[in-house]
């Protein structure tokens, strides 16, 4: 076991100085931490490396990767467009294991379910440690101290800066794309495993010294569109079947039949109304689960009886948001994750319907970006406590359970509202300090629970506007005491003083520390 | 005067070692020359810098200069897709001369005739010199050597090149666009001044320090398609009107009803049918002018007869591209340069219109590029000497005449064609040897003119396929002597051994050497 040096950051949490071997800079508060440097800067290539007739067909993955020079302590990029039906990440470790390759670090943009299968390469050394999200049973494994190496949490935009700045140093990416040519232009709106938009694929295929696209379904040049340019490609690779379309669109697409979630987006939707956010040329986004979803249909409602129309909905889209622009009651879907086939087939053929990427929507080390410009955006949590810092990664219990997302950079809109049950399985939701710090409670406004809802102090223009609702306008204390006089007060989890895992801000600082947990 | 230590490049030609203060490589021959460095880095930039509403706009472009840092020396680009109606480039210099800012490099991507206004600032130091085409009054000025620096000629592909290599680190980008947003998405294919695309500032955009966008069309975030990322702009400058619209489109749009023209053009046409290049799924590019869009509309026609279609056609888009694949006889138009008002409505209207820049088309340094995989190009020369190497930027009489334009990147398609006719105003065009070689004689593949069409005994296989023709065939001598029969040998142009300007290869290299004409 690492002992690691720790210090107390902005935040008021301890987190290790250095993990990996690299250094880390500890959370200085929001817009506090000025970057310095110069961002990455990959080899130039030359087209005399790289065949005239475009084809840079490879007849297997397996010599993909070692045309690119896989070897061990390497770092191996893929994206999570395939969610829970990719067939791609578990081939390329397939192949390092028969290579005897050790040691690699896996960058994915998330991992789901289906990659629980990659715990053998984690045991045998074959994978060091994961920097992206660990869920189910990888966050269960990180937890319990098992990972070799010390995991990283970032958001989608923190992954696309981590990449950006050179603090991850992509070796080879692979890239699944549902419809390439040979040239390597790649998209995902179309072709039998067709998940929609390719933009969290992009830092990759920008900055990773080796870029490999692997596809089921070849086109003539030119793919279009090409949301992965094949300029940036090294190889293209033929195969099978990329991911399982069925698992591809994700879990929760559906609005919730719950009468609670149900209530808390009904108030939410109403607290939005009463705070004058839901008026003509708004802009929302609301993620994925069922209560977001419903939550969207009530604005959708909204635009229709007063006559007005949204200016952008920012998705994960899904058929729900495709009934808005369809209607004309959003100009535009930007979307950053498509979460059902309606929002595919809307990609493919509406021009309203945009693809979009962490680079234009997250990442904080750019010009600005979209988040800050989203009028209302609607989250979960885990946790929440009453300073308003959340929780997104872990449970109450203790162990990784989910990845940021994009959640971290949506906290920088005009106005963050959590709806969340006061409590899940008799445990309170609001505490006095969340087990994991991701976002800092300046940047949260409103918490919605079914039995009331808090306004962050630091808004008084919504407290003001809010004055006279007939809402249950309460504080966050007396929430939290409503939950905890309901529930009692759990028992915290018991951590061992070992570093698995750390969260960074969107601006590649430290926010917190996953501890080992002590079972 | 300067005096420059030449040395004889792979060309046979003398080059400087170094211009301008910076070192130069002689051109090595082509694929020879490797680049060991990285791309260039720019600064990393952070959110807590910009307005978190995303509003960048500056009351004017003086302010948004000044703020961007404007000072003596500096490096300003701009781009050329106004053509001959630009109105910002002026206003630029017109801002440092009142700010008496002194020694700037224009770095443009092409200039017109209305940036001979611009030659005061070149006389009184406000512009030290130019890297860009310099056409016209431009290059009369810099042939006769009144030029402070060294001029310097690029392709497009090159300029890409040397920015994303970081040989040219551009200080200020200002990026007049005919439509846009507050926080810098921007696009040329729509808007009172609409151009089409951007591609030529998209460089620009990823590399310089700071990057303006001007535009006289602002609309509510988002703008889309954002040709140009608002994540890369600092500023935003709303102006009365950025480009004379009657002057964006290109002067050469009409297909030729000259007899020459028009027998060169069904030459060439045929010359591909025999050559067995129009067949299902071909691609082409044919430049601007008048002979080049006749071509056009003989594969047109020959789609039609056939019942095929072409894959792709490479634009410079015009209206005759448009009909094309309107009709159904390409699958679609890859667009680097919109030349008429029917090409930007096809660009706006048609996902089958598509946006390419110098990145996906040109750059040499990348991944593979476009040009390479088209079938067949056609484009036009000055000069062409006996060994097929070919002349683009200056005349006979030693003028600097034109820019590069995608000339030398075209040259890398699988069939390049160069449609001339044996003599110009009684001067024959092909010639001993060029007066500046743009484009190696090994990369040009067919010569033909009115009256003989020369194949370049390199293409064993175009002589064979031609081998029965009926077109007259013939050798670059027997066209030469035939021209020189008719018109004699001309003297040819005295030249001081002063350098006014380099002509560099798609590399980065230093292809040819330009001269002070000596009077």
């Amino acid at each position: 076991m690492t002992k690691y040096n720790l210090v107390k950051n902005a935040a008021g949490r301890m987190v290790p100085t250095e993990i990996n071997g690299k250094t880390l800079v500890p959370f200085m508060g929001i817009g506090n931490y000025r970057p310095t440097g110069r961002k990455y800067a990959p080899p130039i290539a030359t087209c005399a490396d790289y065949p005239s007739d475009g084809n840079k067909l490879i007849p297997s993955l397996k010599e993909a990767l070692i045309k690119s020079g896989l070897k061990n302590g390497m770092t191996i990029s893929t994206h999570h467009h395939f969610r829970n039906g990719d067939l791609v990440a578990q081939q390329i470790f397939d192949i390092a294991f028969e290579l005897d390759i050790k040691d690699l670090v896996w960058f994915p943009s998330a991992s789901f379910e289906c990659h629980s299968t990659l715990i053998k390469y984690l045991e045998d050394g074959t994978i060091h440690h994961i920097e992206g999200s660990m869920n189910g049973a990888l966050g269960k494994f990180t937890t319990e101290g098992k990972m070799k190496g010390v995991g990283v949490l970032r958001s989608h935009g923190g992954r696309y800066q981590a990449v950006q700045d050179g603090d991850v140093h992509i070796d080879i990416a692979v890239i699944a794309a549902p419809t390439a040519d040979t040239f390597g232009n790649a998209t995902g709106d179309r072709g039998p495993t067709a998940c929609g938009l390719l933009g969290f694929a992009l830092a990759d295929s920008q900055y990773a010294d080796k870029v490999i696209i692997v596809s089921d379904n070849l086109v003539p040049f030119p793919c279009v569109p090409w949301q992965i340019h094949g300029n940036n490609v090294d190889y293209v690779v033929n195969i099978d079947k990329i991911g399982i379309p069925e698992k591809i669109v994700s879990g929760t697409t559906e609005i919730t039949k719950s009468p609670d979630r149900l209530l808390l987006a009904e108030m939410t939707a109403q607290f939005c109304e009463e705070a004058g956010i839901v008026k003509d040329g708004f802009s929302f986004q609301a993620g994925a689960g069922g209560t977001a979803l419903s939550i969207g249909t009530y604005f959708a409602d909204a635009c229709r009886e007063k006559g007005i129309k949204a200016r952008f909905a920012r998705g994960g889209s899904n058929k729900y948001l495709v009934k808005m622009l369809e209607e004309g009651l959003t100009d535009y879907i930007l979307d950053g994750q498509t979460f059902d086939l309606e929002g595919v087939r809307s990609m493919r053929e509406n021009p309203g319907h945009l693809n979009t990427s962490p680079f234009t929507s997250y990442n904080y080390h750019g010009k600005g970006n979209f988040s800050s410009m989203v009028d209302v955006v609607i989250l979960g949590a885990t946790e929440v406590d009453v300073n308003y810092n959340a929780n997104v990664v872990s449970h109450s219990d203790g162990y990784l359970l989910h990845g940021i997302g994009g959640w971290q950079n949506c906290l920088f809109s005009k106005c963050t509202i959590l709806p969340i049950p006061l409590f899940r399985d008799r445990i309170p939701v609001i505490k006095d300090e969340v087990t994991t710090i991701c976002g800092p409670g300046e940047l949260i406004d409103v918490i919605v629970t079914e039995r009331g809802i808090a306004i962050n102090p630091l808004r008084k223009d919504l407290i003001e506007k809010l004055k006279n609702s007939t809402l249950p306008i309460k504080t966050i204390e007396q929430l939290k005491e409503e939950g905890e006089k309901i529930c009692g007060v759990p028992d915290k989890p018991k951590f061992t003083d070992e570093v698995v895992a750390i969260v960074k801000w969107v601006d590649g600082t430290v926010i917190d520390t996953v501890w080992k947990i002590d079972k």
